[in-house]
């Protein structure tokens, strides 16, 4: 049989091997490890290669764009020799650029050109005034409005805590002061034209963006002049104590008190969050002159003391889908008192603020496709049309996407897991965790790929069962009953194992078959074909990451081809940062609100049929997913034989096979 | 020498008396008692009485009227008998009807004609909204706002409160609900149109009229649909414990803390306010929908918040003369937290908001002839003019005519004395309460006539000096030197004496001169003379009664016919409730503030001069108080002559005369 010599860069080793030898089997020859956390099934990527000769042969290639394939890359595990090589072996950071499937998942910055001439409610500027003489005795006020008319500013309203240390701050300025005025922000008139600030230097105007979550509460400041973005976090909203989901806290806000407590429980988060803020960046939230809230239609009453019961209720009834802007001492929120709080538009009971705002932000307004938008919650809210029609409706996901309610979940922040592999033979996980240290939980995610992982190597069946006769200890009966475990007690931060249950995953299926049952049924719905979708633009609360290919696997995504498929990160927090840098955007969100059609699922048998459909991995009808049906057909084929890739390399057991390059959010 | 026949009714008695007998002797031949408090002097005019018959003879009748002398009225003191009579003595309470000066001194109800239509800025009405239903989902305020835009209601805020009570409101009033709307109380903008009540049946609106004074917050509670005055109540501020004059409060509210003790303070005098209202009449402080403020610039700056040390300091420069309305919840007032605090304009540091409302409701907008406005508070506020022109000034008076920082002086309330006569041979007194009941002490009326009956009677000198060698034991070396004891341990309701100190009177001869010297001032700066004066409207802290010749005989006021003169009573609070009834009045005062002109006193060397001389009884110059000097000089004589009235009764000493026919405003 030939041999072929092949060259290992950067290294620069050589080695010999027969013809028909595989890429992966050459570099381990020559005693360099490159890691194949699925068992070198070519499904997971990591083992991505640059090949220069052309004595080769593709067996698969699936997840390398044309461009990179034309610039010689392939999967080491699924290539085959067949004349000299030479071999670069790609630092890990590159692979994230190199693959389609990463490049898909990572949330995308949207694209924002931030104008400051027509830039928001807030202008800036300085006057100058007359001293005042006993020949001009006029008073501090009708000294300071006949200045603000010079400027050309008439109508203009000075509130009390303005006025009140107007005389001083005049004073200290040298009657030169600088003036912040506040323009409604809604545009609707809400708030009248006020002065909210007068100092003696130029202010620094700084906006919030905030997105209530009914699992997390995000948010991000901004500067206001500059449009740069200067801090963003999240936490769990404190309300999960008093409820999971929506329909548990309308009742607990029905309870004695139950209203004002959880609108105390979210001003807690809120501050905990502004307390970050202020250690991170040294800014005091009284910096903070503007505030956008976006969430959905009972987070948006809870924040602002209205009463959710007839949300709950047919036929639906919201308090107010419209709200005005707010002051922000009317609202207890401890950033500068006479802030705006600009509560976005929202449409139903069930489609609110953070949906505008997250179409807005994900382009709706001006789609000429046909574009699926959805926003994966602890409620899953899907958007369907284009900048023509648009139709919108809800179903209850519940929060595991969110990594709450599962046993070992937690949000995608520091120490979370976010991507699995699952090596097909030894069933051994490698782990990507956030910020690159030992492992805390699983945020949403890493629960999608370890249970599109777990399904593809057969360890839980398309039902969701766990197999426990794989000879293998991860797969267990555990307390909880059986569970998968990620992470043994010694690996972890907390000296306690992370492991996947039977409940979560039956938690998991019951959130993907929501999502996917309700676009399922809004598609049919209005007589498209999910097949059409041009564009499935995904926000929510996966944090920075999510893999398409195994949510496609889990059947949370339809299959279609992976280059329709963006991962926005959370659209509603960026539609919120968007209304607060710009006029025009928060007038096309309230725009895009009255535009938008809400269809009632709950009024609709088809959607339970649907939605019980969906309870499989991936559907009852495996042929709705045809590139998962061939995956799971070869995986299955491959454990039938024994396992084919006895060439394969094992790995490194329960290694952190990456650090993760995605900065955490939390 | 011939005797003739008198009878004497209602009793029918008849006596027969020596021609040359005095009316007096007749009556207390037959036993009768007529009262007499100033000795038979002719001055007090309490022994008028009727006669039938013409035989008889005038010395002197000196406070009746044409119109009463036409119908037989004569002072029973100062007529002589010349032929047959019938007597008939007139019940007590007929004599504030009868006596031209006790007319002049009681405060006037002004004439205010109420036009609900052109009502004010609240609006009541009812409307109709289509119940909803899955086919009619809109939210709550989305259906709201279409009612009252159908009900030709647009652009109408709804503040965050009534939106987070709108969802139950609606379904009580079964979607018929009744509308209170608010508009800008001052037609300038300063908050929106807005609703601040929905309810299930018609509202009944009531309003509040503040006057916040140096010493006394008086407050009026007033129906709004009917212009109802409900309640009217006063009491001292209790800043008055951090300092008596405004001077004293703006240094005390440069210290730490201070301004906000002092707005405290207020807040807490307006609290006793309501809940004397609340025990009064059974309303809520929270059913006051609207307020409006009136009160010196100091003190409305004290109740705003607003820093008052530039009041203090040339160029005297107040934060603001015209503020806008706020909420009442913003300026922690304890009526409906979204009822508009409308605080009326003021002019200048020294005239305040007080003025401008008191000059409205005395009328200076519509006088034609030369008017002189004079408003007796803690600082003595004097306006001069006409329809066409206004010229206005300030000078400090003090307390003292509020009862305040005299010994024992108090409010005219409930057990004040409010009038004293004395008798010109036993100088014992005789008093009239408030009430009726035991006295408490001295109100302001009591203490100006308390001084000019001690001065006509010669108890004091025209330099306020008691002479303590009448052989009184009322006039004494006292505590706090020497005073003149009006009431007895045993005959006050506190078992404590009632007396003037030498302190307060001068105390009192500083505070008329100031207000003396203040329109000789102004009248003399704008060339005018004060005999052209045609009306002297006086409004102030005298509850609701002054004895306008006791008050020209210390040289507080010019002296003039008495018929220029009327006394209105606190015409600040009554201006007030004109600003709280009616759109056109609020206007109108603030039009008022427009046009007065200011004259700053304080840079004025001849205001000194002027005050210096004012300090004596009547004044330096006796020759500009010709009434006076008649009254004097004469009552001088008779002392001299050891008392001319030997015939005169000794009236009850001590006694209390009269039952006071004006009712407490305390």
């Amino acid at each position: 049989m030939a041999s072929h010599r092949v060259t290992l860069l950067p290294d620069g080793k050589t080695v010999e091997v027969p013809t028909g030898s595989l890429v992966v089997e050459a570099t381990r020859l020559a005693g360099i490890e490159v890691a194949q956390p699925c068992g070198g099934q070519g499904r997971c990527g990591r083992c991505s290669v640059r090949l220069e000769g052309d004595g080769f042969r593709r067996r698969s290639a699936l997840r390398l764009s044309g461009a990179d394939l034309d610039a010689g890359y392939v999967l080491a595990c699924q290539t085959v020799i067949e004349g000299d090589l030479r071999v670069t072996i790609p630092p890990p950071e590159t692979l994230s650029r190199l693959l389609v499937t990463d490049r898909v998942a990572a949330a995308e910055a949207l694209p924002f050109r931030y104008d400051p001439a027509a830039m928001q409610s807030l202008r800036v500027f300085q006057v100058t005034l007359p001293e005042p003489s006993l020949q001009d005795s006029r008073d501090d006020l009708a000294r300071f409005l006949a200045g603000l008319a010079d400027a050309g500013r008439f109508l203009i309203e000075i509130p009390l805590p303005v006025l009140r240390r107007l005389g001083s701050d005049l004073r200290q300025a040298e009657w030169r002061p600088w003036v912040v005025v506040q323009e409604d922000p809604t545009g609707r008139g809400g708030l009248p034209a006020q002065v909210i600030e007068v100092s003696s230097s130029p202010p620094r105007p700084l906006g919030l963006a905030i997105d209530i979550g009914t699992t997390t509460v995000s948010v991000q400041l901004v500067d206001l002049q500059t449009g740069e973005m200067l801090s963003s976090t999240a936490e769990y909203n404190e309300q999960i104590a008093r409820g999971e989901d929506v329909i548990s806290r309308i009742i607990y806000a029905g309870r004695d008190g139950g209203l004002a407590e959880l609108g105390q429980l979210v001003r807690r988060t809120l501050r905990t969050l502004l307390e970050r803020i202020r250690r991170r960046t040294g800014i005091e939230p009284s910096q903070i002159l503007k505030v956008t809230v976006a969430g959905n239609t009972t987070m948006v009453h809870l924040f602002l003391g209205l009463p959710p019961e007839t949300i709950r209720l047919a036929p639906y009834i919201p308090t107010a889908n419209l709200p005005a802007a707010y002051r922000a001492a009317d609202l207890d929120l401890p950033v500068h008192p006479l802030a705006s709080v600009d509560v976005l538009p929202g449409v139903a009971s069930y489609v609110g603020a953070d949906i505008t705002a997250g179409a807005f932000a994900a382009g709706l307004a001006e789609a000429r496709d046909l574009t699926l938008f959805i926003d994966v919650g602890t409620n899953g809210e899907i958007v369907l049309g284009n900048q023509d029609w648009l139709v919108t409706c809800a179903c209850s996901a519940g929060p595991a996407f969110e990594g709450a309610g599962v046993v070992d979940g937690m949000r995608a922040t520091e120490g979370a897991i976010e991507e699995v592999w699952i090596h097909s033979q030894t069933i051994e996980p490698t782990i990507r965790v956030i910020g690159g240290g030992r492992p805390r939980g699983l945020c949403g995610s890493a629960l999608i790929s370890l249970l599109a992982e777990l399904f593809v190597t057969g360890a839980v069946d398309r039902g969701g069962h766990f197999k426990l006769d794989l000879g293998t200890p991860r797969l267990r009966q555990g307390e909880h009953g059986p569970e998968y475990v990620v992470a043994w007690p010694d690996e972890t931060a907390t000296g306690r194992a992370i492991a996947l249950t039977k409940v979560d995953v039956d938690n998991l299926l019951r959130a993907k078959a929501a999502i996917y049952a309700g676009f399922s049924v809004l598609a049919s719905g209005v007589g498209v074909d999910l097949a059409d979708v041009r564009q499935v633009l995904i926000g929510g609360a996966f944090g920075k990451y999510i893999n398409v290919e195994k949510a496609v696997q889990v059947g949370l995504l339809p299959d279609l081809p992976w280059d329709r498929f963006r991962f926005l990160g959370n659209t509603s927090v960026r539609g919120a940062v968007l209304a607060l840098l710009s006029r025009t955007a928060r007038q096309a969100i309230d725009d895009l609100a009255a535009r938008m059609t809400y269809v009632e699922l709950s009024a609709d048998n088809s959607f339970y049929d649907a939605f019980t459909a969906a309870l499989f991995l991936p559907h009852t009808d495996i042929g709705r997913f045809p590139s998962v049906a061939e995956i799971w057909e070869r995986a299955d084929a491959g454990r039938m034989a024994g396992g084919s890739s006895s060439t394969a390399a094992p790995g490194r057991p329960g290694s952190i096979w990456e650090t993760s390059g995605h900065p955490a959010n939390g």
